[in-house]
């Protein structure tokens, strides 16, 4: 039995806290809660307080940290990119400023909106501890719990940039991440789980988790002679529908209201503001 | 006239310091120097102490953070890789683990013995302010000064994980970083200056600073839309001559000695120890 089903981020009274929710209940502004000042404090119930949530934040347990990304992890993705799948998984940083909250504007500085700003809706995985050297056997026992990721990403540096990814991917904010975080034994990181990204309402992709490299893999892989931070999130790829490869290619625009769903985890949504 | 002409941190008396070199003095343990707590101390006056050099340290003044890495910066390095000349450059990120020290022993996990471990010698700039949207003409003023990095490899993985670079590179102490930090008013980035990288004393790079993209327009290019953190070092890019490229293709081998060397930074040198 679990301590919490899944835990919310945000800001009240000035401060910042940590709250334990039923999966039944959204996250949203307005809850009355009680909140807690860290995971550990919630977690063996030290000092909770009675607050009204004002702002969801990332619910990740240290900011300030990169965020790691997977891609090419879905068949369907693969397929539509005309790619290889690749024998080892493609994996880049998102840095430190790249982190934003769900419910929230994300401004695209110039150099996205002119080369292609485009989404990707990903199952994330947050890490409770640090890790180095994980058997796939031993990934469960650290993941702390799964959110909801948008790898936001300027579509054109992936190419003119020698094929590297990290520049298209690394603008401030271009890393929403949440609305909460769901304990690993409500999520399923398989066939039986799916994800949806909708743009303006209109559904853009819709897969179940094709991972080529799951979960367990993934994080083995990642940590060998690497460690990896207490806290870290690790986006795990995006299925087939970013705006690129639709016809007619479909880049984001100012005001775009972009939702990605995940069940039971909800929907993160964020609205692109292109900045002046 | 600069307050310093090169800096080390170093280890003293189980403390951390900075001194200030005169260019003509090697760095090296045993030294005896004014240690202060910081550059702004060291800068100010304020606080010296009469030590003497333990253990060079790499000198970054913030650790912790993201190491950024440039790639396919050198003419003659695109042309042996059979690489094209990208219209914008190719960039990633080495995670905070990946900072080691000069004069060190760097551990080879596994994972990277067996899939072409090498080296690349490149010159290095460390920010002295965070950035964001700055201009080429601005980039000189946020410049603290130079060092010399090699971007240690497992160059298999440049391949197999769909292309990206970032896991090849970003094994624990893959960024070794010194000696010092030599001021800006003492090195032209520019074909005037050159980078020597030798394995047990053989020369493998020899190259004037061949630069596609020059420092002023590098930094620019990294900070649109996107924040740079005060501290944070950069890797320009390597020239020809790493063993993946090498007729016959030599990788490194438990015990070698790879010395990067800058005029008039000095030698970086690291011993590769493969872990068992």
């Amino acid at each position: 039995m679990a301590v919490w089903d899944s835990l919310i981020r945000f800001t009240a009274n000035g401060g910042q806290y940590w709250a334990a929710l039923p999966l039944e209940t959204t996250p949203a502004a307005g809850l009355s809660v009680q909140g807690f000042a860290s995971i550990e404090d919630l977690e063996s119930g030290t000092g909770g307080v009675d607050v009204t949530v004002e702002k969801l934040l990332a619910p990740v347990p240290v900011t300030g940290i990169p965020i790691i990304c997977v891609g090419l992890n879905y068949r369907n993705h693969a397929n539509e990119a005309s790619l290889p799948i690749p024998a080892t998984p493609p994996m880049w940083y998102k840095p430190e400023a790249s982190l934003a909250d769900p419910d929230t504007e994300v401004p695209f500085p110039v150099q996205a909106q002119n080369n292609f700003p485009d989404f990707e809706g990903e199952l994330t995985i947050v890490l409770r501890d640090s890790i180095k050297n994980i058997t796939p056997a031993e990934a469960a026992s650290h993941i702390l719990g799964y959110t909801i990721g948008n790898d936001l990403t300027a579509r054109v540096f992936q190419r003119s940039c020698g094929g590297q990814y990290t520049y298209a991917k690394g603008f401030d904010k271009f890393a929403p991440l949440g609305p909460r975080l769901v304990h690993p034994s409500h999520i399923t990181p398989d066939a039986r789980g799916s994800i949806q990204t909708r743009v303006n309402g209109r559904t853009v992709q819709n897969s179940h988790f094709d991972f080529i490299f799951p979960v367990d893999e993934l994080l083995s892989f990642l940590s060998q002679g690497t460690t990896i931070a207490a806290g870290t999130a690790i986006l795990t790829g995006t299925p087939a529908g970013v705006g690129w490869f639709q016809d007619p290619k479909t880049s984001l625009k100012h005001g775009d209201v972009v939702e990605v769903e995940v069940k039971p985890i909800g929907v993160l949504k964020t609205t692109i503001v292109f900045e002046k």
